[in-house]
């Protein structure tokens, strides 16, 4: 298992990084991120059409600073890679304070953060700033010389895959790799789907799962017009985003709400006894937007702490190394990891004895004197004998389990015993 | 638009007006309302089998009266045409108490009241009369001069009716007309009836809208005969009555209960904050009996104020002027218009870009800077996403409304600008 | 009507017989039983086999008990049939206190109860003891003579059965006879089985009523692998067991919840306005387990008090005709009378008049003065105008009472007077 020493450092090592939708700083990620798991990435040519959308120019940034006449960097890339607006085309050249401020963002509310910004697909340049910094910049009688070493040349779109497993029905497990130096969105998430693919990759599966690590939106487009057939047999998923705050662990539903996703999850979190904050669909969102559109419908959960939009430090530099732990990472990761167990506990069975109760005590080996069971096998014998009541084709582990609140666990023990005792059989999943 | 001052003369002027379900009595009010707004009147013989029913003979009053043997009148028609019990036969003649009596009605518990009675199918006379008036007749030796002068001959039974829009579903508005001089219940209804007919008759409409006008019960039943097929595909509609009371504006469900037309009045209602009542479906109620009996089942709600029976001046001469008003009324006309509004915007959409999210803000010319929205167009921006999101072909904005709690009106908007855009078409109605 | 003297004599009478799931206790008692209302008694041989499980060789008791050597009897049969595990093989001898400790059963936490076990499928001995008694004979010098004079050999497995009705669909009525003298569980669950079907006898039935008494699990599988196909048809029905005690009445639902069983039920305990208990369903129960399994899923409820595993004199000697009354038990008949009243009652109507409102008042022979009716036929008409209203060849009177709160037996009254008229038809039970 990961402690937390060793997540720790991934986030110290991976957070200065830069990265956008394109770009050095996503290539450098997921060669950081394949030293814990494995997968292979992929490159998508600047320029590919996806349902509508183009694959934009590569960007990647050399240096960039808005400085005094007296060469003293003022704003600097170098200092925080939010200080530079996502995707600025290259420029250099002096501009008095009127003109430079049209290409100035801050928060007003919010004087020691810096927002973050992009522009991918308005050609432009800009830096944001903190109020502080912006009122020391507005003096209308100042002139500042300021250079945007970038290129944005046609190039790739990098993204990362990994299949696990091979029968059983399939789920996708998501994320983003696109965001700067931010903590909570989307460092966390990237790691965290990391360490998930490493936990489960020894694994021996009941479904498959499709892993997938890309730039959002324009990323995932990419991904499900190179993968559409596959796409639209998956049976649900997960992204994973925001995963490290302070705060609760939250639930974001599926678009449909009651899909087995959202019924697992839920499930889950009473039997870990968590106490959960459940947030309605919102079609603002991350990358349920692409996978969960009327030609796909696929049901995306997220499991977060603490979800984009909540928390006042969301998209700005705020959101840093201070605002997130390791703990708290791990805290998120073992809810996933339970639910996948639950998931993956999740079958049909078919009964084979069909009218009547079989001798259950005499075919599992727990003698009982009548009217009164032998202390110690009770709570397996009661788990078998509902497995055994409900299961007639159609009514799957975590159906009973919502119905008797026993944990999917102790129920995927007794089906196997009963199995075994060739009283039901598991029913293929389609 | 209707002012106060227009509603309060048409309800001086329509009051006292003797209305039954046959006579001279409705073609009067009905030629008045045609003043307001267009729709044709059409007679329906005396003897006309409907359903088991008969248009009875043709009632008129010439005058009817208990005068005392000077010929003092003591109960008079002229003074109120509650004293007479509607489709009593002629009359004339001297009685003494004790063999009037059973030809008194009065209501014990409402000292002032004259109660409302008829006897449409059942040939005999009667008065209506005061408690008080009661105590002064009721002298065992007085004898008294009555005088019925009635008609009741083979003639006509009057409707009106008015179509609207020529595309779409097709719902019923209706009202009665058959009560003499009552505020609430029926004068109340006929004049809303005739303002909501006047405001609609310009406009162009997504649906068609089938106005009715004619007496309870027997006129629907005989409008039903008449237009059978026409009826069994009605969507729905609404029986307007008891509009302009004092108290909560409520709303009575049709006997589905969750029909489109309930759902739109209480999204509707919800959309105005409006404190209201809601009513369960009662096989107790006016023309909904007809439309929603087992072999029409048409869907019919009521917005009232006050509902028949919930106040204690119903069906008697209180509920009178003085009882209604014309701000009262002009506020269920509103909600009735607000809710046709609705109705009105009510479509589904098919989707024409299938997978992923479309470009939005590009598409719909609101540039964003990427990770934060540029003031203004947000709400706009966040309607289309909804309803872009969910429609498929079979979720109607209604539903969408229903999930994300945005107003109807904004929905639309959003609707016709994906549509303009051609990432959505409107779905032709069935 | 049975009387609570008449209850009080056949409790007595039936109690101290040695019930098992064979042998002359249940002949006995079902004699017994007979003498009360009429049904045939079966014999299955030893050996049978039902569905995997085997009749047993049948056991009767001549004598038992554990003596000191003086012959002074501590623990004797003739003074409880609780004393010995049921199905007892024959032993004699002497025995130290170390080899007679594994044949005692007794409750620590229950000093003077003696417990109830059985040991049908496990062949051994043993005698069940008050804690008092355990700690007299717990003397480690002390060797005990012991006596087991029963008889294991082939014989029959009996069983009664009685069929009522002989049109609409078929409800079971079962109870089971093989518990010794305990009352609640099950004494009183026999004596209202008999009472019931006594009840019922004479009737003229809408639907057929399988009444079958049979010792529990082992007999209700031998009744079923005997009418399997009729056992498959049957819509619903009764486990009678535990009725008798001082506690709330209770229902324990079926395994769907909200079959027609348990929707009536529910519905006469409101009418009755019942201050009862509901247990959910509960795979550890009584024959539903047989009846309601996968391949038959028929949906059986429970009317009880107090029901089984809820009281602490459960499966005890405490559980005797002390804690039990006439009264109680009496109470619980009413409610299943009231409940098989409803059943009765629940049928469905196909509207003949199909389009408006048939006019009820003077079909019925209620003239109304309208807008007044005249009093007391006003509660008959109403029921008669929601069933006409809600009849259209789908919705039973079940569902009409739900829907409106009206009692069936209103609505049931209203439909033959429809029927009467030719309003409405019945429609045949599939």
């Amino acid at each position: 298992m990961t402690d937390k020493t060793e997540v720790d450092q991934l986030l110290k090592q991976l957070f200065p990084i830069c990265r956008s939708i394109t770009g050095d700083g996503v290539r450098c990620t997921l060669r950081v991120l394949r030293g814990l798991a494995y997968f292979r990435t992929y490159e998508v040519p600047s320029g590919t059409n996806c349902f509508g959308w183009t694959v934009p120019d590569e960007w990647n940034v050399r240096d960039a600073y808005i400085a005094d006449m007296n060469g003293k960097r003022l704003v600097d890339f170098g200092e925080n890679n939010l200080h530079l607006v996502s995707y600025s085309e290259p420029f250099e050249g002096d501009l008095d304070f009127s003109k430079l401020l049209v290409h100035l963002f801050s928060l007003p509310d919010q004087p020691d953060a810096i927002p973050y910004r992009s522009s991918y697909y308005q050609r432009g340049w800009g830096f944001c700033v903190t109020s502080r910094q912006w009122k020391e910049l507005a003096n209308w009688n100042a002139t500042y010389h300021v250079k945007v070493d970038t290129t944005l040349k046609p190039g790739h779109l990098t993204y990362g895959e990994a299949l696990l497993g091979n029968k059983g029905r399939e789920y996708l497990i998501t994320t983003y790799c696109c965001h700067p130096s931010m903590g909570n969105d989307n460092l966390s998430g990237m790691v965290l789907w990391a360490l998930l693919l490493k936990e489960m990759q020894g694994r021996n599966l009941k479904n498959r799962y499709r892993f997938v690590i890309a730039p959002e939106t324009i990323g995932s487009l990419a991904y499900i017009s190179l993968h559409e057939e596959e796409v639209e047999q998956l049976a649900g998923g997960f992204v994973i985003t925001c995963v490290a705050g302070p705060g609760k662990i939250g639930y974001k539903v599926s678009w449909k709400g009651d899909s087995v996703i959202d019924r697992v999850v839920v499930r889950t979190f009473r039997e870990l006894d968590l106490d959960y904050k459940l947030y309605r669909f919102d079609v603002n969102g991350s990358d349920e937007r692409q996978y969960s559109s009327p030609g796909l419908r696929i049901p995306m959960g997220t499991i977060c702490k603490d979800k984009y939009y909540e928390y006042p430090e969301y998209h700005t530099s705020l959101d840093n190394l201070d605002f997130i732990s390791a703990g708290s990472l791990l805290q998120t990761l073992d809810a996933y990891l339970a639910v996948i167990d639950n998931l993956e506990r999740d079958e049909i069975y078919i009964p084979l004895h069909l009218v009547g109760e079989p001798k259950l005590d005499t075919l599992l080996g727990y003698p009982v004197l009548g009217g009164g069971l032998l202390p110690g096998k009770a709570a397996m014998l009661d788990a078998a004998r509902w497995v055994l009541f409900y299961s007639d084709g159609n009514t799957s582990l975590l159906d009973i389990a919502e119905r008797t609140g026993l944990p999917m666990s102790s129920l995927v023990q007794a089906a196997e015993t009963l199995v075994e005792k060739r009283l039901i059989t598991q029913k293929e999943k389609k």
